[in-house]
C-alpha cells in the first residue's frame, strides 16, 4: 500500500497535488440507492475553502465539485463515485527557490530523502489542499450516517492558551465564530492572540473536538480492528495533527480507576447507559452507544514568514524567507477534515460490523427475496 | 476484516482468550534466513509477564513461548512463523458472578452488544492477556529491525502525577525500578503514590514513551499510509490506551510556528540533522531520520476492588466488587507492549517503502542473480 | 502480502509444514453464534486424509483437529478462531538427499530461488499436507453456508480419459468410488487406467467439478471483485491446478452468441430463471441465483519413481528417483479442498456483499435494538 | 471491498461508467523516477479502442488519455497517477427500452438483483468499455516492467475452431491481422467463419493466448499468493472471461506424470533451465525463469442481433431484439486487456516479493545514504 487508500469495506482512493490539475477521490464500496448530487457534497467543501475569513489565505479558489460517475438519475449505483476539484486559481509563480531548500516544519526533506526529488510546487501532495478529497468523500460518509441516525460534528475547542468553556457553547455557535471556536467570548480573545502571532510574523497551534452522537452500541472490533484505534489512525493522517486522544485522553494519567471508570444505570426506557463518559463512547475499542469523543492536537502552520534557518538540496547551510499566502492557523478549515475523517472511519467499520453475528447475517439473507 | 490482522506485508494474525488454551500469533511474510528461536522470543515475553514485582498479579504464569512453523535448521524460511503460549495457571473457578453483569470501565457489555453474548471468563479476548500475541510477534519484528541498525525502547514516563525528568535517567535504570521509571527517584515517588492508593482499593493510570533510534529517513507513505497515522492506530489498539502523541504531541496547541518548527543544518559528516525534535522523527507522515518519539497514555485499571454501581445483564441496576487478582497499574508490563506494536508497525512500513523508488528497485532486481 | 492471507471480511491465516509440528489456520471474521465443535470439522479432514484407498499414501496420519481458541459454550464467540491438526506420523528419516538436488514438478528449485534455502522435509510448506488448514476453515464456511442454505459439492469428473458423463451419476455415488467419480462405470474404467499407470511408475491427471446450489442472485463485486474471479483466483491457489473455468468454460471458444446465451424465463413462482445455464450461475462476476458450476484441472502427481534427469544445487546435471509414498492421482483427496476453497470464497463475497444497498443497510440497523 | 481496487502494494482503483462523463483509474504505488507521458498510455488504448477494423464498433470514440496527477516534470513522484479518458461519442439515445428488460448473457439481471436498479445506458459499469481504465493503468505497469526487462505479449490464439498453429507465427504479424491472430492462414479462415456468423446476426468466442519473457525466478508466494492464482484471478475479472489456464492447463487432465514433468538442465551459462515448459514458468506458485504462459477463453459477444427470449422487469416473458452497435468478437480488442492485467498482477508480485529475504532487505537499506 503506498498510502492513499484507505478503508476495508468503504474504501476511498485520493489523488492530486495543490498546483496540479486538481484534486480527487474514488470513492469505491458507496452503497446503491443514496440520493447524491454535487449540492450534498459541496458544503462540506465551502467549511475548508480558503478565503473564508482573515484568517485563512485569500485565494478565493472555487473549489467546485464535480461527480463523474456512480451516480445514475440522482442516486448512487453501488459502483465507484469519482469526483474531482480543478484547481483553478494556483498561480504560475516561480517556484524555483522554494525547490532548492527544506522549509522547516514541511515534508520537503522527507519528500526528497524517500523519492530522490518532489513535486516542489506548493507542497505538492504534502499541501494542505490534499485533504479536499477527504472532505468530499467525508460528506458521502456524512450522508450515510445520517440515515442511520448518527451525526458526527467537530469545532475548534483551543488556541493557544484559550479553550471553550463546558456551558458556555452551543453547536449553533461554531460558524459565528471566524475561528469556528462555539464560545464566543474565548473565540474573541484567540482572535486577539492570534492578530498579536501574526503580526510578529507567527503562526499558532491549538485543538479541535469531534463529537458522534446516535452512534449504535457494539460497533468496532476486538484487538487491531478497535473502533478508537481505526479513527486514532485515520485522523493522525491529517497534515498537521501530533496527538488525538478519546475520552478523557490524557487526563486518564493523573486519574484513579474509581475517578475514570463510568458506572452503567438503567434509564427510564430500559437503556443500558453510564453516568459519565470518561470512556469517550468506546469501551474495549467497541462503541457503547454513547457519545463519541476525539480530540486533535494540531501543530500551528510551519509556514511563518520569519528568516529561518535551514539547509539547501547542495547540502549546505542556509536562511529562508517563506512567503506568499498561508494561514496562520490551521484550525478553522481543518475541522470539516476531522469531521470527514471520523465519518469515513465510522461508515467503514458499521459495514465490517454487519458480520459480528450469525443470527443477524441469516436474518439478513434470509429477508431478500 | 474481523479485527485480529494487522499490517500490509509483514502480518499478524492473532488468537486466543484469556481463559481458554492459550494466546497465539501467526506472522506471515516474515522474510527468510534470519536466525530464530524460542531464546529470541522469551525474554520479550518474560517482561510482558504477570508475577515480576508486587505491583503485578502474583500469577507466576509461565508464558512459555513454543514455535510451530516457519523455522528451519535454526532460520526463517520465509513461511508463516506460528507461535503459541499455553495458558497453564487459570483456575477453573466460577465466574458466573462475572457472566451477569457489566464490569465498569470494562468490555463486558460492548461484547454482549455486538456478539449477543462473551466469553465471560477473566475477560475472554478483550483481556490484557490477549496482548501475549502482539508481544511474541514483536520480538521477531526487533530482530529484523536489529538487522537494519534500528532500536525501539519504551520505559514509563509517568504514573499519577510523577514524571521522569530529563537528564535523570538512563535506559540501563528500566530494569532497576518496578515501575519501569527510569528516573529512579520519581519511580520512588511513584511506588509510594501507587500503595496508596492501593490502600484504597484503587488503581492509578500514567504514560509510556517510547523512542526509536536509527530510524533511516524516507519511511512512511504519504496520506493515510503516514508513519505516526500508523503508529498511532497500531497503539491505540492496546486495550487501556486513551491518547497518543508524537514528537511535542498536545503541547503544541499552545506553541506558535517559531518555536516549533525543527530547523535543519549540515552536521560534520555531510548528513542534514535538526537542531531540535519537536517533529518527534517525523515530518509529513515521513521519518526524517532523526529518532521517533512515541506518547502513549494508560487509563488506570478498571478493575478494584471498591463497590461499584453496575447493571446486569437482566437491565437491572447493581452493585459490584471485582475480586481476584488485578495489577493495580498497567504500564510496567505494557512497556514491552507498546514496543512490540511500535516495531510491528515499523518494520510493516519500512518493507513498503522499498517500492517507492524506480532506481533501487531496478538496482533490486538487477542485483538479483 | 507474504500470501498466506486470504479474504477481504472472512478472513483465514494458515501456517505449518508437512514435516513440522502440524499444520493450522486462523478464521478471523467468523460470526458469533454458531455453534461449532471439533466433530463438525473432523469429517472434512477425514476426506482429506490419506489412506482411505489403494489410491492414497498409506500413512494413516490421525490429523485429529482441536480447536483453540474462539468457541465457548459450543458456539462461536465472535473471535478468532484458531484450529491445528498435529503431524503424528513424519518418520525421523533422511532426506538430505532430496535436499541436494531439485525434483522435476515441484516447487524445489522455485523455494530456493526466492528464499535462498528451503525446508526440504516432505516439501514444507509446499506440501500438499498444507491444504489441510484451509479445509479445517472450510469446513466452518460450509456451516456457515448451510445455514444461508447454500450447499457446495465437488466430485472427480475426470481422471485421464475417462469423464462422468450427465445423466450416469447422483451425489450419493461420490463416496462409492474409491477415486470419488460418481459415474461409478468410468471409476472402474479410471481404476484400471490409473493401476495401469502405477505399474509403469507413473501419476496421472484429471478433473474436479464442483457445484454450489442453493446461491442466492446479486452477491460478487463489479470489476475485479467478481465472484468468478475470486472462486478462480482462489482454487487456482491450490497447489497442482493448471487451469479453471466456470460454466461453459474453454468450451465458449467454439460457440456462438446464440447457442451460449442463456435465456431468461419466469417460472412457476414468478422468479427469474435462466432456460439453460452456460454462464455457470454468474453474469457480470455476479451470482444469478442458479447454480455455480467450476471445474478445475489438476496436473499429475509430480513425485513419479521412474528416474527423471535434473540438476543439483552444486549446478550440476544428475539423475533422480523419487522414492517414498505419494499417491499416484491427487483428485480423489483434492475434492474436498476444491470445495473449501469455494466455500472461503463464497462467504467472504456473501459478508462483503451486504453493505451493497443503502436500504438494506437501513433496514440492518434499524432493526437492532 | 467492493471490487473496484486492486493489488496489495501497487494499488489501482478504476471508477466510471460506459455514457456517464468517462473512465478512470487512479494508480497507487506507482514508484518515483519513472519518465511517463500520455504518449506511454495511448498506444495501448488505441489498441483497445473501437473502430479500427470491420470487426469491431465503428464508434471511434477518441479515447484520449489525460494524466491529472503524479507526474512532475515528466517523471513520477512517487504519488497517485491519476489518468481519465473522457466519453466522447455516446449517442443521447433512448435506452428506455433497454431499461426494461434483461439481455440475455448480459449483468443487467444481476446488477439489479445487487442494487435496486442500474444504470442501464450500454451496461454502465458492467459495460466493456470499464476496461479502458485498466489499460491505461497497465500501461504503467508495462513500462515498470520494461525497467526489469519483462515483456508481456498477448494475441489471439483461437477463434470458433480456427487456432494458430506453433511455427506459424510471429509477433511481428499479430498487428497485420484485424483479428490479432498472428499466424495469418488461420486469421483469413476465422475472418471467413466471423463473417459468416456476422450475416447470421450471431458472435463468436474464442482464446487469447499471454506470453511473459524475462521474469526473473522466486516470483510469488506460496498458498494464496500464489503468482498462478493472482494471475488467474486478474484475468478472470475480464468481463467475457469463462475460462483461465497456465502452461499445459486442462491438458493435464489427460497427461501422466512422466509426460507432464519438465527436467531440469544446466545451460552453457551455468543457469538452471528446464528442458520443456509444461509449467508455464510457474512452480509452486513462484516463477522459475521461464516464459509464462497464461491462456484465456473469452465466450461470444452476448449482444446479438438475433431475436431472443427474455424477461422484462415487471416479471413477464418477452423478446428482445437488441440494437446497435455492438463487436461481433471481443478478442481482437482484448488482447491488451490481458496484457494489462498481467502486467498489473507482475508488477504488485514483484514488489511484494522484495521482502522474502533478509539479506536482501539489509543490503536494500544498507545501500541508502
Amino acid at each position: 500500500m503506498a498510502g492513499s487508500v484507505m478503508g476495508e469495506v468503504f474504501k476511498i482512493s485520493t489523488w492530486g497535488e495543490s498546483h496540479g490539475y486538481g484534486i480527487g477521490v474514488v470513492v469505491d464500496g458507496c452503497p446503491a440507492g443514496i440520493p447524491l448530487t454535487e449540492e450534498d457534497i459541496q458544503p462540506f467543501l465551502d467549511r475548508r475553502s480558503p478565503g473564508q475569513t482573515r484568517y485563512s489565505t485569500p485565494r478565493k479558489e472555487a473549489d467546485q465539485v464535480k461527480i463523474l460517475s456512480g451516480v445514475f438519475e440522482g442516486k448512487t449505483t453501488g459502483t465507484p463515485v469519482s469526483m474531482v476539484v480543478e484547481n483553478t486559481s494556483q498561480k504560475s509563480k516561480d517556484y524555483s527557490d522554494i525547490a532548492g531548500y527544506y522549509r522547516p516544519g514541511h515534508a520537503d526533506y522527507t519528500f526528497d530523502a524517500k523519492y530522490g526529488f518532489r513535486d516542489y510546487r506548493g507542497g505538492g501532495r504534502s499541501s494542505g489542499r490534499e485533504t479536499t478529497g477527504r472532505v468530499a468523500a467525508g460528506a458521502i460518509a456524512a450522508k450515510i450516517l445520517a440515515e442511520l441516525g448518527i451525526r458526527v460534528n467537530a469545532y475548534t475547542k483551543q488556541i493557544g492558551p484559550y479553550i471553550c468553556r463546558e456551558g458556555h457553547m452551543t453547536w449553533d455557535d461554531v460558524e459565528k465564530s471566524p475561528l469556528r471556536m462555539p464560545d464566543l467570548e474565548q473565540s474573541e480573545a484567540a482572535e486577539g492572540y492570534l492578530q498579536q502571532k501574526m503580526k510578529e510574523m507567527d503562526s499558532v497551534g491549538g485543538i479541535i473536538e469531534c463529537i458522534v452522537s446516535g452512534m449504535p452500541a457494539g460497533v468496532g472490533e476486538p484487538v487491531f480492528g478497535k473502533l478508537d484505534a481505526a479513527l486514532a489512525g485515520s485522523i493522525f493522517s491529517i497534515g498537521a495533527v501530533k496527538g488525538v486522544e478519546i475520552g478523557a485522553g490524557f487526563a486518564v494519567a493523573e486519574k484513579t480507576g474509581s475517578a475514570n471508570n463510568d458506572e452503567f444505570y438503567m434509564d427510564a426506557e430500559g437503556n443500558v447507559k453510564k453516568a459519565t463518559n470518561f470512556a469517550g463512547g468506546i469501551l474495549g475499542g467497541i462503541s457503547d452507544g454513547d457519545d463519541i469523543i476525539i480530540r486533535a492536537a494540531f501543530k500551528p502552520t510551519p509556514s511563518i514568514f520569519q528568516p529561518q534557518k535551514t539547509v539547501n538540496r547542495q547540502g549546505e547551510d542556509t536562511t529562508v524567507q517563506i512567503r506568499g499566502r498561508h494561514d496562520p492557523v490551521i484550525m478553522p478549515r481543518a475541522v470539516v477534515v476531522v469531521e470527514a475523517m471520523t465519518s469515513l472511519t465510522l461508515v467503514d467499520r458499521l459495514f465490517v460490523g454487519m458480520t459480528s453475528r450469525m443470527d443477524r447475517i441469516r436474518d439478513f439473507y434470509g429477508n431478500i427475496e
